[in-house]
C-alpha cells in the first residue's frame, strides 16, 4: 500500500468513521474500485491532509461546494456526518447551507437536516424575521 | 410579521395555492425554516411582487431557469402548478420546456407532463414533423 | 437549400436583424460552419418557428436560460437586441434578468444594460426600496 | 416521414437497440412527443450520422459529457448500453468515466457499472495502486 | 432607507471596504440598481449578518462556492479582498481554492493570487511534493 | 521528485509539448504551485497514464468535457493542441465540439478553430446541408 493511500484512509476515516475508506472501495465492482481509491488518495491523502485549514473548515467548504453543484445527495449526507465528526456544530452546518444560496439550498437543507436528525443531533430553532 | 413576509406569502400562495407558504415553512425543521422564509420574503415578497412582468410571464421564466439548471424536480412540479394557477396554458408550459433545450429538457418534460396530468390538464397533441 | 434552413434564417433574422443568419455562418471557418447552420436550422427553423409562444415570450425565455448558465456574453448581447426587435420593453428585459437570480444575474445585468444603451434604449429608473 | 427522422431512427436504434426510437416517442404524452422527435432528428439524424467520428467514438464522447453535467441517470444508462452496442469495451467505458473526473464521476460510475452488469458484461478488475 | 439595506451596507462595507456598497449601486444604471440593492439587502443584510458563522468563515464559503461555479472573476477578486478584510490569512484563502478542486480551481487560483498580490499580501511558499 | 510527478510530467509534455509541465508550475506563484503540481500528478500521472484508452481518445474526451462545462478557454486551447499532438485529425477535433452541443459549442468552436489555425492546421470544409 502506498503512503498516500494510507494517509488518505486515515483522513477519510476521520471524516466518515472508522473503516469507511475500505468500505467505499469494496462498494465498487472491479475497475470502478480504482476511482474510489483515487478519491481517497487524492481528495483525502493529498488535499485533506494539507496544513493551513482545520478539518472543520474543510468540511464546511466541502458542504458549500456540494450545495452549489446541486444533486449529489450521498456526498451531502456523508459530509454532514463528516462535519459533525470534525467538531462543527449543527448551527455551523445549517448556516453553511443557508449561506450558499438558492435554489439548490432549499433542497439541500432538507437532506442535511434529515442527516443531522439521523445522527442524533438536535436541530437549532429558527431565528425568525427581525421586527422592522 | 414583516411587510415583506406578508407580501411574499400572498404571492407565494397565488402561485402554489392558498396556505402553501405557511406549509413550506412548517415542512422544514428548526433553523432550516429561516431558509424557507427567505425564499418567501426574497423570491416572492421582493421579486415576484415587482411590476414589469405578469405573474404568467414570471412562471414561464422560472420554468426556463429550472430546466436549464436540471434536477430540481420538486421546484419543477411546483412551478408547473404555479404556471397553471397564473393562467398559462399547457401549451405555453410545454413549449417553454421544449424551447429551453437538451439534454435536461427531455427529463424535465416528463416531470412537467406528469404534473400537468396530475393537475387535471389535457395534454395538447404533438405537432409532428413538417412534410418537406 | 432546405426548407428548415430557409425557415431558420427567416426567424434568426427577425431576432438579430436582416442578413444576420448568413453572417453567422460566414463568421465561422470551414467545418465550424456546419455548427452555425445547425444553430439556425434547429434552434430557429424547428423551435422558434413553433406556434404556442410569441417571439417576445421566446426571447425572454432565452435570456432567462442564458443568465442561468452564466458566461455566454455574446449570446446575452444578441438576445438583448433580439428581445428589443421582438417588441419586448427594456423593463421586461431587465426584469427578466432580475427575476432569474444571483450571482450570475449581477454580471449579466451589466452586459444587458450596456447592450440596451448601445441599441439606443432608455434605461428605466430603479424602483428603490419600499418604505417599511 | 422526413428523411432526417428516418436517418435519426436508424442511428438511434443502432445505439439503443431495434425499435427503441419509436418507443422513445411513445413514452411521451402529446406535445412532449415533439421534443422526443427532435432528439431523434437532431441528435441522431443530424449529428450521429455525420462522418468524421466512429459511432464508438461518439458514444464515449456522450458519456464524457453526461458525467460532466451530472445527474441524467436515464441517459447515462442508455449510452452505456449504446457504447456496448457500438463495440466499445467495458474497459473503455469505465475508463471514460474515470477520465472525466470528480465529484460527479463517483456517482456516475455506479450507474455505469450496474448498467454493464445488467447488459451481461464482465467488469474488468481494478489496476490497484502502483507500488512506490 | 430600510433597516435591511442599512445593515446590508454595513456588512458589505466590512467585506469590501468603506463606501463600497454605495459604489456598487451607483455602478449600475437605472433599473439594474435594484438588483445591486437586492444583493446588498439580501446577501449582506439578511445572510452575512446572521449569527452562527464568523465573517471569516463566510468569506471562505463564498470563495468555495465561486470557485465551484467557475467564471465570476469580479466576485472572486472582491471576496479575496473581503477574506483578507475579514482576517483570513493568504494561506487559508489559497487552501480554500486548492480544496475546492479541478478544473475550475486552476483558473481561479490565478485570479486569487493576483488579487492577493494587488492587496499587498505575501504569497506563502508551495509545500512541494512529499518524498516517498 | 516522486514517481507520479515524473510520470505526470512525461504525459503532460506528450500533450502540451516538451518542457510545458515545468512551465505550468513556474507560471504560478508560491502556494498555487502545489495546485499546478496536483494537476500534473493526478490528471496526468494517475489518469492519463492509465491503459485502456489511447492518448488520442483521452484528448477528445477532455475536449468534450471542457465544451460541456463552458468557459475554460485556456484549457480548450491547450487540449486542442494536445489533440493534434496526440494524432487526432482536425476533423475529429471539430466533430467532437459539434457532437457535444449547444449553446456552449458555438462559443467553443471559435476558440478551437482559431487554435487549429494558430497551430498550422488546415480547416476541413463544411459538409453543408443534405438535399432533402
Amino acid at each position: 500500500m502506498t503512503k498516500r493511500l494510507d494517509t488518505g484512509k486515515e483522513w477519510f476515516n476521520k471524516v466518515y468513521g472508522e473503516g469507511k475508506a475500505d468500505g467505499l472501495v469494496e462498494m465498487q465492482a472491479g475497475l470502478a474500485q480504482d476511482l474510489a481509491r483515487y478519491g481517497i488518495e487524492f481528495n483525502f491523502g493529498d488535499i485533506y491532509s494539507r496544513p493551513g485549514l482545520t478539518l472543520a473548515q474543510r468540511e464546511l467548504l466541502s458542504l458549500a461546494s456540494l450545495v452549489t453543484i446541486g444533486g449529489l445527495e450521498p456526498q451531502l449526507q456523508g459530509h454532514t456526518r463528516g462535519a459533525i465528526n470534525a467538531g462543527c456544530s449543527p448551527t455551523e452546518i445549517l448556516e453553511t447551507v443557508i449561506h450558499t444560496g438558492f435554489p439548490q439550498a432549499l433542497n439541500a437543507i432538507r437532506v442535511v437536516t434529515d442527516a443531522l436528525i439521523a445522527y442524533g443531533q438536535e436541530i437549532p430553532p429558527a431565528l425568525g424575521p427581525d421586527e422592522d
